[in-house]
């Protein structure tokens, strides 16, 4: 049960954004420029980040959200996922992919933990500042929504279909909220 | 100095917001909502739980700006916020806010180390639903700034007068980024 009265069932973040549409606008839009905005990192790998980092974080809803969402949007599908959160170093990603997932879970530990070392071996596999920049930023704004989820204590489904028909809906439509809707029932 | 070439020499985040105008947007929003909006926790009790969990990870550009926001907007200044990073139990701050203090550095460890015995204390004290949760947001979202800033090895100025300069603006313009000029210099 969550620790405050929502106004909706919603699990996960679902609730929260619900409940706090002042705050949920501007974190569906930082959100959507992350992980779906122009980039060259593709879709799924930062989804794959989001996952990554939800795991190490123990952020249950979370990481079955964006495993999901990253599943759907990564050649390979559901087996990278899980390889990458049993072990990165093993997974069939790109270098450049292993080495990011590498600075994300440095970030997850704090962000003094991201050495120049992290830094050199990201850029001599190819990632560019931008992509290290971008990698930071999601694995820190996980940390923020892992502890909001679970620091509210909401609901997190069992259901696999939950997290699958979510990544329908975000396949479509992205992360920004819909239009307000005054005369719709919460 | 930084990990990654920033296109300005502007310490901390604000170096990062300047390099990713499109994240910078809701970054600045999300923050004007929960330091600034509307809403029953003074903006300088917002920005006390903005330092303390700041010093608790450790993230020293973030927690001297929010400390001298705080002392800029708290009744008794400076003295408070720094009997609140000592020891938040013996600062001479209303038992609701202790409270919230114990909420938000939970969810510095962790979402999951919030407890409902947290929040019921928090209830006791007078705190409302809302408050428990922009607390926890507010806490969350430093969790991720705190990382971005540090984990990209960002400009920390040694100089107070830097920080007490940025408070001044800060409650002079607020957080949202001022409107794109394409003929600037950055």
């Amino acid at each position: 049960m969550p620790h405050i009265a929502l106004n909706s069932a919603e699990p996960g973040i679902r609730g929260l954004l619900r409940y706090r549409p002042e705050t949920a606008r501007p974190l569906g839009e930082l959100t959507e420029v992350l992980l779906r905005g122009p980039g060259t990192l593709t879709r799924g790998e930062r989804e794959l980040i989001a996952a990554y980092v939800s795991a190490l974080n123990d952020g249950l809803y979370c990481t079955s959200s964006h495993s999901a969402y990253a599943a759907a949007q990564l050649p390979g599908g559901a087996a990278v996922v899980e390889q990458v959160r049993a072990d990165p170093a093993t997974a069939p990603v790109s270098a450049r992919l292993k080495a990011l997932l590498a600075i994300a879970a440095a970030v997850g530990q704090g962000g003094r933990a991201v050495t120049a070392e992290h830094v050199e071996s990201a850029r001599g596999a190819g990632a560019t500042d931008l992509e290290i920049h971008d990698t930071v930023l999601i694995a820190a704004m996980f940390c923020m929504v892992n502890r909001y989820v679970d620091g509210l204590a909401t609901v997190t489904p069992d259901d696999p279909a939950v997290y699958a028909a979510g990544a329908q809906r975000l396949v479509a439509q992205g992360y920004l909220p819909p239009p307000a809707d005054p005369g719709s029932q919460s």
